[in-house]
């Protein structure tokens, strides 16, 4: 119950509604006449990451969770800042953080080294530039509009297996996510409201649609997944796909991206998510919460 | 070793002065016609907290410590992201939190909960808009240019002998440290370098005085300390104190707000500093860095 207390508590001091909504959500700060978008993660070795993970894979989820997170906001990358513990593979961990910049153009612009752990934590702040306001949230989403996600899911899942049995099957989608900065850039003037896919389409479809206040209706079969349909519901369950979910009025064919509709918006009833006309509950079983 | 060659490595990577200045710097990012000042810390229970400290003093010094980032540039803070790691005695961390935040005046715009630990850690990124560019550096110093602090040193000290030794006297000093935010808004247009005191003025004053390839020569009858001239030399090498430390062409009398006038900067010598003409070798020794 103590977290729960504590996340209510930060609530109430939080001012921005993107800090009511922590944890999982961007900060909107008007600066003159810029936007910006900040984001803020930790990870924690054991929580976060797998035993044995390579630092090289922890640097770059790092980086990717939170490109995602703007990716949301449709806002362009200016840099990032780094809090990091310091210990065995911070070589590889270099490598990672050095491949993850490069390959999202963004800048390392400050940060914190210190000893501790284990675990060891890291910490890390992007900072963003809106390039479209208002900056989409999670709480626009209108009845009528229709639900759309950027790409299949359940890849992660997939990668994640593959690291954890050895089966030399391609691991790159777990340990090496995307994050789709171009497509929420172009999609920001189109959406009602829009987030990443960081928890599960399930369990992220349940926030936005109670942060909307509306009832979400999604149908199972216009998912895209990555794998085979005997593992669905599993797919619509699993984290760290980093697609984008979000809803416009438009129809998939006027929109600026590729993207799947999986559903359409309802005026709120008695659950926020309904899947193939059945209520969820939730959020419990729907993905992965973390500790 | 392998310390220096991550931090090494993480320079490298930095792309701003003040990311190349890791870990105790700010970084300034020009956004549209606004320079943003952006700061990041991680605080390791047991590492940067005495055992059985009180988390509404972690919570505090966390902001404090970055704040005082802020005012070492002149700037404005416009938020914080915080990075918790949830556990025992959250009430108390989030008592401190609100406390700090409204002290300060500044909000919390978002962050991250996750499990973990112990050890826990926590990370704090603030955010404030330049109030006047350029940004004061360390490495602006010039010789001739006079060296100031804001207030005397040493206060810190006595705050964690008492708290340490349950002596009944104030650890104020120690446990709720202020910022010198104001001090460093009405400075940034006079200084030619200004950071704060948090490792200790000695260890500090070598850091700025390498930065901007200077030799200071410090008086110590001259450093203002809060406690008795037999525990100087203890008090020039304790941080947190978060005073600020500037150079400036002006004297004294010229300068906006209160402060002492340690000594002169001097063209490169042999050392970077001299302690009543006495050249000090540094950085072991001349204050508290961190592990």
């Amino acid at each position: 119950m103590i977290e729960f207390q504590f996340i209510d508590r930060l609530r109430a001091l939080a001012t921005t509604d993107a800090a009511r909504g922590l944890a999982d959500d961007a900060a909107v700060l008007e600066v003159g006449g810029e936007t910006i978008v900040l984001t803020h993660d930790m990870v924690v070795e054991g929580v976060h990451t797998l035993a044995g993970a390579d630092p090289s894979d922890t640097a770059w989820k790092l980086i990717a969770a939170n490109m995602s997170d703007l990716a949301a906001k449709g806002a362009e990358p200016l840099g990032v800042l780094l809090g990091h513990m310091l210990g065995d593979g911070d070589d590889r961990f270099a490598e990672g953080l050095e491949e993850a910049l490069d390959h999202f153009g963004v800048p390392l612009l400050g940060g914190d080294t210190t000893g501790g752990g284990p675990p060891r934590a890291w910490s890390l702040t992007a900072v963003g530039r809106a390039t479209y306001t208002p900056v989409p949230s999670r709480a626009g989403a209108r009845p009528g509009d229709g639900i759309y996600v950027t790409g299949p899911l359940g890849g992660a899942m997939l990668g994640y297996e593959a690291l954890r049995d050895g089966t030399g099957e391609d691991s790159t989608a777990y340990r090496r996510p995307m994050a789709r900065l171009p497509q929420g850039m172009a999609l920001a003037p189109h959406v009602t409201a829009m987030m990443d896919i960081s928890d599960g389409l399930l369990l992220d479809s349940w926030r936005m649609a109670s942060a909307s206040k509306a009832t979400f209706a999604i149908q199972s079969v216009a998912v895209p997944i990555a794998t085979s349909r005997a593992r669905q519901a599993e797919a619509m369950r699993w984290g760290e796909d980093f697609e984008l979910l979000f809803t416009a009025p438009a129809s998939a064919a006027m929109l600026p991206v590729k993207a799947w509709r999986i559903g359409a918006v309802q005026p709120a009833g008695n659950a926020p998510l309904l899947l193939d006309g059945e209520p969820l509950t939730g959020p419990d079983g729907l993905g992965y919460t973390h500790g």
